[in-house]
C-alpha cells in the first residue's frame, strides 16, 4: 500500500513529488499573463471544517478527525485542487470510515441505511470527475477501502488472483511479482488508485489496443450492497443472461461497494520491442493508426501524439509522432514490430526502431506522462486553467472531432480568458472501429476565477463531444462533473433500468447519490 | 433471408437436409437397443391446435394460421423435436406476429401490454433451451422478426454496419460481401438463426479465442421496450457508466425487442493456415491448449476433440485431436501457425500441418459439425436420447470437470436407460483463464419416455456443472430449460437488480416471462 503519510491532501500524489515554487514559475512561462509567483499551499491544520453531523456507534471504524475529513473532501480534478488550495472545505465528509474487512463494510452500510447517512466509496481518491465528493444536503461518510489491500489467493494454473478492492497499483503488483505474474493495468494514476476504483470507473490501462479497459480483465467480482452481497462465479466466459459483472463495472459506487475481485493476470513479458514514427500531418498519422488498429496485430502501445503534444513532451520537433510497442511472454516480437512499422511506412511514416528495446521518444513520453498531474498542480498554483478530457468515437468522425475540439475549445478558451491557450491531443487507445483522443487544455486563468473559467471550458468541450456523438468519457468515468454529457448520451430506457436496479439494491438511496443518477428525495 | 418454404416445422433446419429413414436406421446402430424403424413425422395439417385466445386489431401484422402457430410452438432442443414428432402442440402460441418494421414492433408491444398478452421474440427459432416457448397461462404471441432482414447502412471507414435484427446469417453475409466485409460470426446455427437472436442470447461464434461471444462485436444496439426505444451511441469504447449494451446482451427478450444493431465487421481474411495435432491423452492435450490460450496468439480456431469425439467425426482413430487455425486480412500467417504448433509439440503433440491451407482433420470436423443437428433429429426419430450441453470453467478445474461430467452423466445415462451411452466432449472456445467444454450424450431411449429420460440426464449434467462452479451455459443461453442451474449461479443481488430493471422497462410483465426470471403474477 502506498504510504498515506506522504500523500498530498490538496493535490496529486506524493507531497515530495510536488513541484517546487521556482519550477511552477518557470512552467508558467508557457502561458503569458500568469502571476509571477505561485499561490501558497495552505496548512490543512489552519482550515475550518463544518461540524460533523454523524454519530456512528463506537464499534464502527469511523473517524471525524479533521485531517482525514480534509483529505477525503475532494478527488483530484483541477477544480478540486483549486478549491483545496483556496482552503474551501465546506463540502468535506462528516466522517471517514476505514473498514478493516468486508464485514465492516456490511455493518457500515447497515448503519448508514438506518441513519440516512450517505456513503461514498473511496479508493485512491484520484477521481477527476467529482466521483468521490457528495454535493447534496445529507450527512455523508467517505468509505475508504485502503485497508483492504491484500492479494488473498492466486491460481497459477488459470493465471488469476483474488484481490481486495483497496489494493493500490504498486502494492498489488508487488504481491503478484513473486509468482511471476502481473495484472499489467497501468493507468496514469497507477500509484495512487486502487483495484476497486478501477473497477467502479471502468479504468483504462496499459494496453492501447484490445483489452483497453479493466473490464476484460475481470473474472468475477464481490460487491456488498444494502440488499446483500453479490459474488459472481469465477468463469473464463459465460452466456448465462446479462453479465452480472458488467452491471457493477462502471457503477461508480451507486449500486454497491466492490470489496474484492478475481482478476485475470498475465505472465511477465519476456520480449519487448518499440518504435516511433513521425508523420507529415495528422491526416496521414490517423490513417496509419487506423490501418494498424484494423490489422488485428494488437500492439501493447499505439499512442499518437499530435504536433503540440509531441513538441511539449520532447518526442518530436512539431510533427505528429506515433509510439508503437509490442510485448510477449511467449514468443519473440521483432517480427510483429516489423509488421506494424511496415503499416506506418505505408502511410507516410518515418520510422525509428528502438535499439535494444529502448526508444527515446517512448522514454521521453513515459516520464512526461507520469509527471503530468504534478505539472497540472503546479500550473494550478500559478492560476493557469488546466483541463484534460478524453473521449472516443468511430473512425469516420475522428478527424472531424479532432479539428472541431481544437477549434471550438480553443475559441472557448479565448472567450473565457481573453487569450490563446494550448489545446493538445494524443490518442491513448485505439480500436478497429475508432479511437480514443485525449485532450489537454492549458490557458491563463485569473486568480479567484479559475473554477468558473474551468467550468466554462469543460462545458464547451462537452458540447462539441456530444454534438459529434463522441462519448463524454472513455476512461475517466462520469462522476458528477460529466453528468450533463452522460445524461445526453445515455439512452433513457437504460436510465430507467439503472434506476430500477438501484432502487432494488439501495432502497434508501445512500450509495454515492448524484453520480450517474440524480439523487432521489429522502424517503 | 433463408427461405421459410423449406424450413422444418418439427426439426432442425431445412426439410431437404433431414435424414432419410434408412440413414436414421443405420445411425441407430451406434446405440444398441433402439427400435428398428424411425418414428413417422406427422403432417402438421393433421395436428390439432388449441383455439386462439387473442384478437388483435386488423391493422397489426398478426396471424392465427395453424401452420404458422405450429412452426413457432417450440425451439429446436431435443425435447422440442420429440414433442413436435409426437404431435403435441398444446403450448403453441395463440398467434404469430410478423412486424414489417420497427413501428410495428412498438404497436405490437403497446397492444399486448394493454391486452395482457405475452410477447415472445422469435428470430430463427433455433433455441435449444426453451427460449421461444412460453409455458405460462396467459395468451401469447410469437413475435417473428424475420422480415427485418436488411443491412441498412455501412461505414467502410470504421468497418461497421447497421443491421436489422431479423437478418439470418447467410442473408447478412450476402449483403456485406459486395463491400468486402464480413461479420465472421458463425455459430453452428448460422444458417437458421438471426442477428437479434445472437445478441439476445450472447451467442458463441467463429472465433475460438478472444472474441468468442458476439458481445464484443457490438458497437451499438437499438431495443424497443414497453417504456420506450433504447439506442446506444456508436462507440468503439466507452467508460460512461455500466454499458447499456451489456444489459441487453443476454437479456433473452425479457427487457425489450432488439430491432437493429451497429456491428463491428472484419476485412475478409486473405491468408489462412491450419494444422492438427494428436496427443497421447487428454491431460497432455489440455496442457497444450492451455499453453496456447495463455500465449496471447489468438488463433481463430483452437478446437480440442476428445477421443470419442475425434473417432466419431473421423478426425483420429481414438486419440485427442487439436485443430488449430489462423487467419488474417493484413499479414501472412504461417509464422503464427508455427508458433502454435511449436507449443503443441512442446506438450507432446504430433502435428500435421495442412497443405495449402486445407487440413483433412479440420475438413472432416467441419462437415460433421454442420450435419450434427440433423443427425440429432434422425436419432430422435429412432428414440435415442440425445443431449448436447456446454459450459466453461477455469483451467484449475478443467480436467476434474471433464472427468466428472463423463463419469456422472455416464452414470445417469445407465440409470435412466439401463445401458451404456456415449458421453463425448470437445472444447469449442478457450480463454487464458479457462476453457469451454461442449458435451454430446447419446443413449438408447424408450419410445414415449424420451422427454422424461432427457430431463433426467439434463438434471444430472446441470448438477455436476453447478457443483464444480462451471457455468450452466457458455453460449446456448438460459431460456427455461437452464433456469435451475442459472438461478444457482446468479448472485441474488444481481437477480434483484435485473427484476428492478425489468419492472422499469416492462411494467406489465409481457416480455418472455419465465426466461431468466420467474413470471410475476398478472397485475
Amino acid at each position: 500500500m502506498t504510504s498515506t503519510a506522504t500523500r498530498s491532501w490538496w493535490g496529486w500524489g506524493s507531497t515530495d513529488q510536488a513541484l517546487p515554487d521556482e519550477e511552477c514559475v518557470a512552467l508558467a512561462g508557457m502561458v503569458p499573463g500568469l502571476p509571477d509567483r505561485p499561490r501558497a499551499v495552505p496548512d490543512v491544520r489552519d482550515l475550518v471544517l463544518p461540524p460533523s453531523r454523524v454519530g456512528p456507534p463506537p464499534s464502527l471504524p469511523v473517524t471525524t478527525d479533521p485531517a482525514a475529513r480534509a483529505a477525503h473532501a475532494y478527488g483530484k480534478a483541477y477544480r478540486d485542487v483549486v478549491r483545496a488550495l483556496s482552503g474551501d472545505l465546506r463540502g468535506a465528509p462528516d466522517a471517514v470510515a476505514h473498514p478493516r474487512g468486508e464485514s465492516d463494510v456490511v455493518d457500515l452500510l447497515d448503519w448508514a441505511g438506518d441513519a440516512g447517512v450517505v456513503v461514498v466509496p473511496f479508493g485512491g481518491g484520484s477521481s477527476v470527475v467529482g466521483g468521490v465528493e457528495y454535493r447534496g444536503e445529507r450527512p455523508w461518510v467517505s468509505l475508504d477501502l485502503g485497508a483492504l489491500d491484500q492479494v488473498l489467493e492466486i491460481d497459477r494454473t488459470s493465471r488469476a488472483a483474488r484481490i481486495q478492492a483497496g489494493a493500490f497499483g504498486p502494492a498489488l503488483e508487488a504481491q503478484l511479482r513473486p509468482h511471476d505474474l502481473t495484472l499489467r493495468h497501468f493507468p496514469q494514476s497507477f500509484e495512487f488508485s486502487t483495484l476497486g476504483g478501477w473497477l467502479a470507473t471502468r479504468a483504462g490501462g496499459h494496453y492501447a489496443t484490445l483489452h483497453t479497459h479493466i473490464d476484460d480483465l475481470v473474472e468475477s467480482m464481490r460487491v456488498v450492497t444494502p440488499a446483500g452481497t453479490s459474488e459472481s462465479w469465477r468463469l473464463p466466459g459465460s452466456g448465462a443472461g446479462p453479465s452480472p459483472d458488467r452491471l457493477f463495472l462502471g457503477s461508480e459506487g451507486t449500486l454497491g461497494v466492490i470489496t474484492e475481485a478475481w482478476m485475470r493476470l498475465q505472465d511477465r513479458p519476456r520480449s519487448k520491442a518499440s518504435a516511433s514514427a513521425t508523420f507529415p500531418d495528422m491526416t496521414a498519422a490517423i490513417a496509419a493508426v487506423r490501418a494498424i488498429a484494423q490489422a488485428a496485430l494488437h500492439p501493447a502501445n499505439c499512442r499518437l501524439l499530435d504536433p503540440g503534444e509531441a513538441a511539449l513532451s520532447g518526442a518530436s520537433g512539431g510533427q505528429p509522432v506515433l509510439v508503437l510497442g509490442v510485448e510477449s511472454a511467449a514468443v519473440p516480437v521483432e517480427g510483429r514490430l516489423a509488421e506494424l512499422t511496415d503499416l506506418a511506412r505505408a502511410h507516410g511514416g518515418v520510422v525509428a526502431v528502438a535499439d535494444g528495446g529502448r526508444d527515446s521518444a517512448a522514454d521521453a513520453w513515459r516520464s512526461t506522462f507520469l509527471r503530468m498531474p504534478y505539472v497540472r498542480d503546479g500550473m494550478a498554483r500559478m492560476s493557469a486553467v488546466v483541463e484534460t478530457f478524453e473521449t472516443a468515437c468511430t473512425w469516420d468522425r475522428v478527424e472531424e472531432l479532432y479539428a472541431a475540439v481544437r477549434s471550438e475549445v480553443g475559441a472557448a478558451v479565448r472567450e473565457v480568458t481573453g487569450a490563446e491557450g494550448l489545446v493538445n491531443c494524443r490518442f491513448t487507445h485505439v480500436y478497429p472501429d475508432g479511437a480514443a483522443p485525449y485532450f489537454t487544455v492549458v490557458a491563463a486563468g485569473r486568480p479567484g476565477s479559475e473554477v468558473a473559467m474551468w467550468d466554462d471550458v469543460k462545458t464547451a468541450a462537452s458540447e462539441v463531444l456530444g454534438r459529434l456523438g463522441a462519448t463524454i468519457t472513455h476512461h475517466h468515468a462520469v462522476g458528477r462533473d460529466h453528468r450533463p454529457g452522460y445524461d445526453r448520451q445515455r439512452p433513457e430506457p437504460f436510465a430507467l433500468a439503472l434506476r430500477g436496479a438501484k432502487a432494488a439494491l439501495d432502497p434508501a438511496g445512500i450509495l454515492n447519490p448524484g453520480v450517474l443518477l440524480d439523487e432521489l428525495p429522502a424517503r
